[in-house]
Parts: C-alpha cells; structure tokens; sequence
C-alpha cells in the first residue's frame, strides 16, 4: 500500500517516453494544473500528452491556497462528472503542493479512488509534498485537516519544471531540504552550509538525495505511527505562523518560509532540551536567517499561535506535538516541551536580523 | 488492509462486555447517531458507553439521504474539531446505512483517518451496509459518488436495534438478504422462498448467514477490482430508481425497496441472456412481487433512468455495467447487455401485481 514508485528525469525525451507507455491504454486522462503551471509548466510537456483528443481533459484552478478546500473539491469532481471520469481514468497532477494534495485527495476519494501521477513543478513538490502519499484539503484555516493517505501511482521528477519558478518559490522548497538534512543527514547539511551560494544549481543537485531521505521514511512508516513524525520538525510552529499569516491581511508568507520560521523555533526547543548546542543551535538559525526572511509577531498573536497549534493534526490529547533535533542529523519524535519554552522559542525569531 | 472484524451479540451482556473492553484506553469516543437512531437504539446502549463524561460526545443528524453530503460531512468535521478529536479518537456509527456510509466517510478523512466502529441498527445495515468497507456521501443526486474503502476496526452486530424498526425499514434490508441468496447461496434461497412468512425471527435468523456471504466475498476482492461486483446485483437499475424517485416530489423508495425493483429488471436480463429460466424469473419475480411494493414509470422516466445508470460508478468507457445471474445462487459480472434488452427489462417491471 505504502510503496512508492519515483522516477526522476533529466531530459524531455525520457519523460516523454515513459509517459508514453503510462498512458498508453488508460481511459480518460485529465490533467489538474493551476493558473501559474497552466501557463508556464504545460508548454513544457504539452506535446508528451494526448492533449488534442477527446480523451484528455485540462482541469485549472486558481494558484494559492484558497481553492484548497471542500468546495474546492466539489468544483473538481462535478468535472469529473461531466466529463465522464470513470474507474479507469487517471488523473495527472501538474503543479506544486496545493495541486498535488488536492488532486490527491480528489483522486483517492472520487468513486472511491481512481489512479493518480504527481507531476510535481516546484522545489517543495519535488522534494516532499509529491512523495509519501498524504493528501488533503484545509478546513477553514485549518491546514490539510481533511485527506487521505494514498500514494501515487507513480511520481514523475522533472527538475526542468524548476526553471520557471520565482526565487522566493525556490527558497520555499529549499527550506523542506534543509530540514531532511537536519533530521536525517548530517552530510546533506554540510554540503548546503558550506555551498558559496544557495541557488538553483545546488538545489537541481541535491533534489535526488533529499527526496530519497523522505521516500526512505516513508517507505518504513507510511501511516505516520512513528518515524514519520521526523518530517513534523519545523512544521508544528510553521503550521501555525502559516495559518495565522493567512488570517492576516497580507498573507505573504510562503510554506516553506513559514518552516524555515519554525525551525528556528523547534531548534531553540532543542537546544532547551539538550538535543543541540548552543553552538550548532547559532549556526543552524544564522544560517536561515541569512537565506529567509522573518516575521514580526506581538505578543497577542504568540497566543494566536499556541492555540492554532493545539488543533494541530498531530497532537494527542490536547498535549502539543513536536519532533526535535538530537544533533544534526537526528531528530527524536513525540516531545512535549514545557508551555513556557514554546513561547521562548517564538521570542527567539526576534535574535536574528533577516534581511528585509 | 482489506479484513473485516464482524461480532455478533445475541444478549446485551456480552455486547457491554465487548463494547468495554474496546472502549478502553481511548481518546475521546464520538457516537455518530440519526433523529432516529438517537431516539430509539441509544437508549439500548446508554449503559454500555461512557456517555456521562467529558470524553464522549453525542453528533446527531436528521435520518434520511438528505444530509449524506459534502456538506454534512463538513458539519461533522467542524463538530470534531469543536470537541478536540485527535488521532486516538473513536467514531461509533450507530444508524443504518446513511449513519454508517457517512460516518465511515468523516472518520476515514478526518485528520487523514481516525478508527471507527459500526453498530448498525438496520437489517439493510447488517447484512450489508456496516460489512465491506465502502464509505461515501452522495454528490448531488449521483449516490456514494466520493468515499473510500475504509474497514471499520470493527462491526458489532446487535439484533435487538431489529425491534425498533417499522416493518418497510425491515423488508428493505431483506430485499439486500435475499440478494446474497440469489448471487451466492441457493440454499439460502430454497430457506427464504419457502418460509411461510417473511417476518422478523425469520430475518433475524439469517442474518449471520448472509453477512457471511458479503464478508467472505469482500474478503477475496476487497476494492472490488472482480468478484466483489456480485454485490451489484440489482444495484445498477435498483440505484438508478433510487435516485429517480429523489428527483421526485414523493421521495418515498427505500434502498431495499429500490434493489428489489432492480433485482426484477436484472433477473429479465438474466433470463435473456440465458443465465436462467423463464420458469425461475417468473419464481423469483413473483417472490418479490408479493413481498415488495412496485412503483409505475412512464417512457419519459425510462429515459431518465438509462441517463442516470449512465453516470454509474461500476461502468468502463460509458458502457453500462451489470451482474446478472446464470443460476440461482451463482453469478457473472461485467455484463452489458443491448440497450433494447435493459428497456424491456424496465417495461418488464409492469408485469408483476405489486401489493399497493
């Protein structure tokens, strides 16, 4: 159920080959893009899909993570219907996250699960949302409350894709590496910390590792009962800063951003509980402050945050839930750290000047 | 993955005894119960639940298809949310069909899945309904069109929730019994159609035996990729009906009630494709007759049925997909018979003198 099946591409003609025999024999196919991949990504491969029949079908939705919901959902399975999506259908994801988790959870729950492929086209997707086989929808600001766990039927990498995407989409991505690295490889880390520049070039490079970090979990512990909590770290204080920008009136911070936020958090919670130094904790965070941006939070919305936090997915019994580092490189799942930490470590973004 | 875990409690003894031990070291129970159910089949098991304290909460929705919905599933997600559900929550669906369905449905994406158990309340329920694993809401008119295939962690059988029913609830369910006689146990078949009443302590007698069926056929073919289709027998012109009938100002044809029109229609197919006698339809057709009530449909009607089956889940390739019987007790699936053949077999429906 849990095995997952990634193929990566460095040239058109192979993916287009190895589509070619995907869909061959399929029924119907339809392709989910959103309004930046529809644009920028399916030129790319329009002419490896059967796109000029009757049997191939451009679903498209807005970009962002407002369409990421039930209603959302709805919209695409009335296509589906309408365009007599049946069993035998396959449904290709084209885009980042927000297309993979809700194509995702589309496709694992119309007539009760038709096949699905990632095409994923970002950073993020490449390296975590496209692999492991959660998918979901967020309920009000709640993110991905509301999902499945389904893996693809197969996930197809095509770091080309990455070329179009805008810098602060690439650093997304990148904050999701960084954060394999510092659970699981050690290695991983030095080579980013001591790159000259973090840029498109060493991201391509690293990619191949840093899925196979999470497909590697995953693989171990597909229902998240245990090991695959370790790829929470970061995420249970980036969940909440994310939600809470959302409710803002700028909405500007991106998911990744958001972890890289709540790595500087959940590493000062480390350091608290004695799985880092101070030392490795200062490297770690000057080195996401140099490549990130910050927030400013008052102190009304550090409680925001708390309480966004206690509805998190991954909390029992009303305790908060996080994974934490044991060094570089290793990462301990299931902490509870003290309430009045959790609010030190969110003072703790104040410490580093991010550029602006 | 696919495994079912059916108990069956003859006395409420054991029923408590069972439901205490699961119930047990819990998070927080939910008992998801219809204006129905909550009224006359709680009350049987007050006792047996923590109900008094803070960690069980009672959701109601109004009995009937109406609310088995996207938008009733988002109702109780939000009520989840509400009451702190986390992974280590439980969802006891105590209703029929519609209870367990959507029930089933909300716990198997809740959070990306939380266990529930079913308590099924109907006869439909539990011979059918509870057994299998198939979850859904409806999506417009079109029945079950999103789910999943979820089993239960278990499903308790309790006969006596049997007394609380008004008898058409009760013939409903039989109509699903007397369907697993005739795809699967001819024995069975020579037990029903001999009785000299169908009656309650009959029913209530063969219900382990026709569970049975549905549980040993689920068991071989879980996400029904062959013989688990036997199952439809009846179901593709049956839920057509059904959803015929919801576009109509009456909205008065139960499930059951619809399969056993359906099991009419599909018997004539059976017949014209020589998979039984005329001597047998008219004896299967002629049981049914005397113990369900018919409905009348014009030729405008036909139409609209043949639309509706159109859009079936079970079809490939917008052929329309049918079991049908070759013997009493045995069965064939993927079957598509001529168009001509499927409206003969509506028309064929006039021909039995239904009680009115």
């Amino acid at each position: 159920m849990g095995k997952s099946n990634i193929h990566i591409f460095a040239h058109s003609k192979d993916l287009k080959q190895h589509l070619g025999i995907l869909l061959k024999g399929r029924g119907r196919i339809f392709v989910l893009a959103d309004s930046n991949t529809a644009e920028h990504c399916l030129p790319l491969i329009q002419d490896m899909l059967p796109l000029d029949g009757k049997d191939t079908m451009l679903m498209a939705v807005e970009a962002g993570e407002e369409g990421k919901n039930l209603q959302g959902a709805m919209d695409l399975y009335n296509q589906l219907i309408d365009y007599g999506a049946d069993r035998n259908s396959l449904l290709i994801n084209l885009g980042g996250g927000m297309v993979c988790d809700l194509g995702g959870f589309v496709a694992s729950t119309y007539k009760r699960g038709i096949d699905f492929i990632h095409l994923p086209t970002t950073v993020l997707a490449q390296v975590d949302a496209s692999i492991g086989g959660k998918t979901g929808v967020n309920l009000g600001l709640l993110k991905n409350m509301v999902g499945t766990f389904t893996q693809a039927q197969e996930t197809l990498i095509y770091p080309e894709f990455l070329n179009t995407l805008p810098k602060n989409e690439v650093m997304s991505g990148f904050a999701e590496i960084l954060k394999h690295a510092l659970i699981a490889d050690q290695e991983l880390w030095k080579i980013l910390s001591s790159a000259d520049y973090v840029d498109l070039p060493l991201i391509k490079s690293v990619i191949p590792r840093a899925l196979k970090i999470k497909e590697d979990i995953v693989n171990r512990d597909f229902k998240e009962q245990g090991e695959r909590k370790k790829l929470n770290f970061g995420h249970t204080i980036g969940h909440a800063l994310e939600s809470l920008i959302l409710e803002s009136p700028e909405r500007d911070l991106l998911h990744g951003e958001a972890v890289a936020l709540g790595m500087i958090c959940e590493c000062y919670l480390s350091m608290k509980s004695k799985g880092i130094s101070n030392d490795e904790l200062d490297r770690i965070c000057s080195f996401i402050a140099l490549h990130f941006k910050g927030i400013e939070l008052n102190r009304m919305q550090f409680h925001r945050v708390i309480e966004i936090m206690r509805h998190d997915k991954k909390n029992k019994q009303a305790r908060i839930n996080f994974t934490l580092l044991h060094g570089i490189g290793a990462s301990i799942v299931d902490q509870e750290p003290e309430m009045e930490h959790i609010m030190e470590a969110l003072g703790y973004l104040e410490r580093y000047p991010f550029p602006s």
